[in-house]
């Protein structure tokens, strides 16, 4: 399969945009602040534009490390179990590549009405209203909100991956701090359908 | 009102180990997994250890810091508003003297089970099930979670709060992380009464 990963992308499953992706109940001032709350600014947006390059190139790393996480320990790796008790491979390369398109997508793509859609969409992929349902897969219906928060701190260390393309320490300081904000927006977001109704 | 901050301070409402607190459904297998998801490890549990000092030093700073960003912003400040339209000043003073023992406690407090029920309070705490019960107040009965994932990138950037104590690059950063897991770790405890049945 071709496809630039700059554009829209040839994906499975990719929804960004298309019919038959979820609607967003969050108001755009309930994301505003929400994006005031966590700190997020102009200046934040102009760092994640200025490095989007390292994070198409290392977009797959980035996933590779974190699935690698994953895969090593059974209680986060279950919820790729298909129904006959083996990982669901077709599944989790589903996944995996809109895993590294969302990271793409974090550094590139301004917060509007289509992107709150699709964050609530795969807010809801992760939970029984809509597992499984992209895919034709039969893996567990849920990822637990908990595995959700817990690996914030994986994904937000990228420090590691990209402290060798950035000699700045202020540069990557500011980069660092910019995608941890990004991630707890989209994560946020993404537990909005977990949450009981009128706790969100 | 005297208490030393290091053992059983005299906090209004810090039910930590008292009858009363609520029972955590998590189980020790539960809390084992998720720590194993963040990344906690006994070298965390040092690093938080020996930098507890400079924790209890500056507890009040930090949380100062920290309302003073929920101060700025009508959203977050409504949560501690009375039924007159005020700011409640005594809930929010005694919610500021256990947040400043909370800081104190992340940094020193084993995961036992103690600690385990007194962070299902502190979740159910910022919901119906229980916000004001405690200080008997008449605040909104609500905070919603959004604002307190939101406000992890608050809590966790610590940096310019411990900075000129250490100077020791790698210890910084190595107390930096290992306070983003503990965080983290305490958040997804208090998100467990927000969650809808099964799916936390």
């Amino acid at each position: 399969m071709t496809h630039t990963k700059s554009s829209a992308p040839e994906i499975p499953g990719y929804g960004f945009g298309l019919p038959g992706t979820a609607c967003s109940p969050v108001s755009n001032e309930d994301l505003r602040q929400l994006e005031e709350t966590i700190g997020w600014s102009t200046a934040d947006e102009a760092v994640m534009w200025r490095y989007a390059g390292l994070f198409r190139e290392h977009a797959e790393q980035m996933v590779d490390t974190w699935r690698a996480v994953i895969g090593s320990q059974p209680h986060l790796a279950r919820w790729f179990v298909a129904s006959d008790g083996r990982p669901d491979e077709e599944y989790k390369a589903r996944v995996k590549q809109r895993f590294v398109q969302w990271v793409i997508d974090v550094a590139t793509r301004p917060h509007d009405r289509a992107w709150l859609n699709y964050q609530e969409e795969i807010g809801l992929r992760h939970t029984p209203a809509a597992k499984n349902r992209t895919d034709g897969s039969h893996t567990p219906t849920l990822v637990p909100l908990r595995y959700l928060l817990a690996f914030i701190p994986i994904v937000t260390n990228i420090r590691r991956i990209l402290e060798s393309e950035i000699s700045n320490g202020d540069g990557l300081r500011a980069l660092e701090l910019a995608w941890t904000k990004a991630v707890h927006l989209h994560i946020a977001l993404w537990a909005r359908p977990y949450t009981r109704d009128g706790l969100w």
